[in-house]
């Protein structure tokens, strides 16, 4: 073996292979086979790529013993979190007060986003969205841009520059929405077409078509998110689904031909394992099953859910409907760039409906459950050997009531579930993209 | 004027003298006249308590010159938090897995507090327990101890060191818990009478008469603790009520004469402006309206709410009787010591109620209005001359992601509300108490 660029990191080790509560007969029941734990384990990284994972006794005799080994003693290695919905040009809209979803949209996301017509802003913002998911141990993330193509073109740029898989859409949007951030239905082609051909599978960058929701797009616009779709069958759609009540409403005026607020993306064949929506908190027995049947998937919000008084998803609902869901941030209308703590605001949703999420399932979805929804798993998500090396280093000692928590904690699954519930951005000791440190916790890099 | 014991501190400084808030004709009304906000103030401090406050200009030309000023740039103080319910011993509980109220006491808060029968332990984690308290922001607490004397013993040693205004009680508890933490009446009036005559108005602490809740008292004990009050009219009364739908048909099943779960208490003459009720999510017409005839308050405790499952408070309702509430972290059913985060999920338990609670009522809640229902509002909870100087110095700039949004921010309201929905203890800058500085962020006191 080439030891010149091999790397070994020792410490805690979790890594998922499938679901550990998989659905068997309507049911979740623990699979302790889904995921291998090393209380204390090594993951050899070479040339960027996932080499092996094990215990650090069996892995370090078969290396040289030259080999650079990096020790993270009391610490736990995850791969990278996933981040499966959330808006670069929203940053400073963050905990922005008092409104629900359509009165927030029109007071502070479409003033915020004009902005992004002037592309050193829109730079300037991606570079800090991005270190900000560094910072939280987010390595991947599904993202809106703004209407404006230069929005994705300085986003891509960004990412580019941190070799950082990201998977980013110009939102397409032409009318209800104020004129500074409408295009037209051939506009919204032609940009995204030509962003598509620049940076899909530009590095590790991925492109999404981005119809905002179906109130903010036309007839003409929707066929023409239909048309990219065809045109390109590996791109990914991300739009919003039924957050709301007053947006449900608007959503039946607007199209009362369809038969409910998915049907509306149906007619437009939007539906499809690329395909992510984001929220669905109020979806009805019909929708569960066409996302069921066509293999899309709906993204789970919980901070901004509460934060923007949306609803509480009921996960139950959509496992028993076997619907594939993920889970995510939404800043800015969700609190925290912390997938940690989001997971912690998950955990509060199902336990109010009566579902409590298990700390492995939580740190599943946040890893290969998210890579899975995306279509990502053959690249990250997992210690699968050859996988991107993506990861994130955490740790159990990060604050004084972390540190005494965890010391009283016996098994692995209180030790992570207490890293869930207490956990923020300085529970990130250290964040790796392909194999190279790009977070260091207090700059210490 | 003495300069020897004065000091000036320069910030921004926000105090409030009444709820700005009030209700008129049963609506909420804005009245700002109820707090004063001074972006280049002064606050001075003479021997402990507060001399003054107002615009540093103005305030500085009435001071010698060679004043001792301390100034805080870009920073915030208002009066040091309060938090109206919370458990020492449920320090090491809290982020732990699974439950709902009565299986989380069983398994998780009674063997934790079997511990504090010993007292090297029990001041272990009463120093611990404070410090957090501190580094937070909060300089009062209604706090419950374990069932054993040494628990409070232990807590308010480790309190009087520190010269914090702490208000602790003895649980008292006699049946539906482990043997190890059951006393019997007469014992727990024993030794609660004990530690009122000992602790009670000794330095700043103050003593609670601490029924755990109906489950665990007898009718007997419960006689007991009217005795205790009608013996000692100026102490505390606290305790649990309807958190939660199992325990209110178990109170039910063990009181079947009482009409509600709240006259139970009633019985017992146990209501009154001293007694704090914790959570009352669930709580009938009949008990608001005896809550407010009696002057009792609730305590709403939304981190806790949420982790637990137990509902969404609705503190319109409480509104609507007049019956009086405060906010508290509930620590350890509460997942975070820091009253900012606890304001932060109470906007979101109000948006999940459609009744979204303003930053301005937020940190008036968190101060004068906390110290109002402790009816301590004479020695805490706002910079009136003479109130004792326990205050809180806030950073705008704590994180990236804080520091970003506040330069957004237009109105002092909403960076009040980036400080409370972004801020966690790293927001505390310095906590003083008495006019001493007790904690500095990164240990730089």
């Amino acid at each position: 073996m080439n030891t010149q660029s091999t790397t070994v990191y020792r410490a805690s080790i979790l890594n998922f292979q499938s679901d550990p509560y998989p659905i068997v007969d309507g049911e979740a029941v623990l699979d302790n086979s889904a995921y291998q734990f090393y209380q204390d384990g090594a993951l050899v990284i070479e040339d960027g790529k996932v080499q092996h994972v094990g215990e650090a006794h069996d892995v370090l005799a078969t290396l040289p013993s030259d080999v650079e080994i990096v020790e993270y003693k009391d610490h736990l290695i995850i791969p990278g979190m996933i981040d499966t919905h959330i808006h670069y040009p929203q940053v400073e809209v963050i905990a922005s007060y008092g409104e629900q979803l359509m009165d927030w949209l029109n007071n502070y996301t479409f003033p915020a986003e004009g902005q992004f017509e002037d592309k050193a802003y829109a730079s300037n913002i991606a570079n800090f969205f991005l270190d900000e998911l560094l910072k939280c141990g987010t390595t991947t993330a599904l993202v809106f841009g703004t209407v404006h193509k230069q929005s994705v073109e300085a986003f891509f740029e960004a990412s580019e520059q941190r070799n950082t898989r990201m998977i980013c859409g110009k939102v397409m949007m032409d009318r209800n929405a104020p004129d500074f951030l409408c295009d037209t239905p051939d506009a919204s082609y032609d940009d995204s077409k030509s962003l598509i051909d620049t940076w899909h599978n530009k590095g590790r960058q991925l492109y999404a078509v981005t119809p905002r929701f179906a109130i903010t797009s036309t007839h003409e616009q929707l066929q023409k998110a239909e048309q990219l779709l065809q045109e390109y069958p590996d791109v990914y759609m991300q739009t919003h689904i039924s957050e709301n009540k007053d947006e449900m409403a608007f959503v039946a005026e607007l199209f009362p031909q369809a038969k409910d607020y998915l049907d509306v993306y149906d007619q437009y064949n939007l539906l499809g394992k690329r395909s992510v929506f984001a929220h669905g908190i109020h979806l009805n027995k019909r929708e569960h099953q066409r996302l069921h049947e066509t293999g899309s998937s709906v993204s789970f919000c919980p901070t901004s859910n509460l934060f923007l008084g949306s609803g509480l998803l009921d996960i139950q609902e959509l496992e028993q409907h076997q619907v594939a869901y993920s889970i995510a941030t939404d800043v800015g209308g969700g609190t925290s760039f912390s997938m940690l703590q989001t997971l912690s605001e998950a955990y509060k949703v199902t336990q109010m409906k009566g579902n409590k999420l298990s700390p492995l399932k939580s740190l599943y979805l946040a890893t290969l459950g998210n890579a899975k929804t995306l279509q990502l798993d053959d690249k990250i998500g997992s210690f699968k050997t050859g996988n991107e090396a993506d990861f994130v280093v955490l740790d159990f000692n990060s604050t004084a009531i972390m540190s005494l928590k965890q010391s009283k904690c016996k098994t692995l699954a209180e030790k992570l579930f207490a890293m869930i519930i207490l956990g923020d951005d300085r529970a990130v000791e250290a964040t790796y993209v392909a194999g190279t440190c790009v977070h260091k916790r207090d700059g210490k890099q």
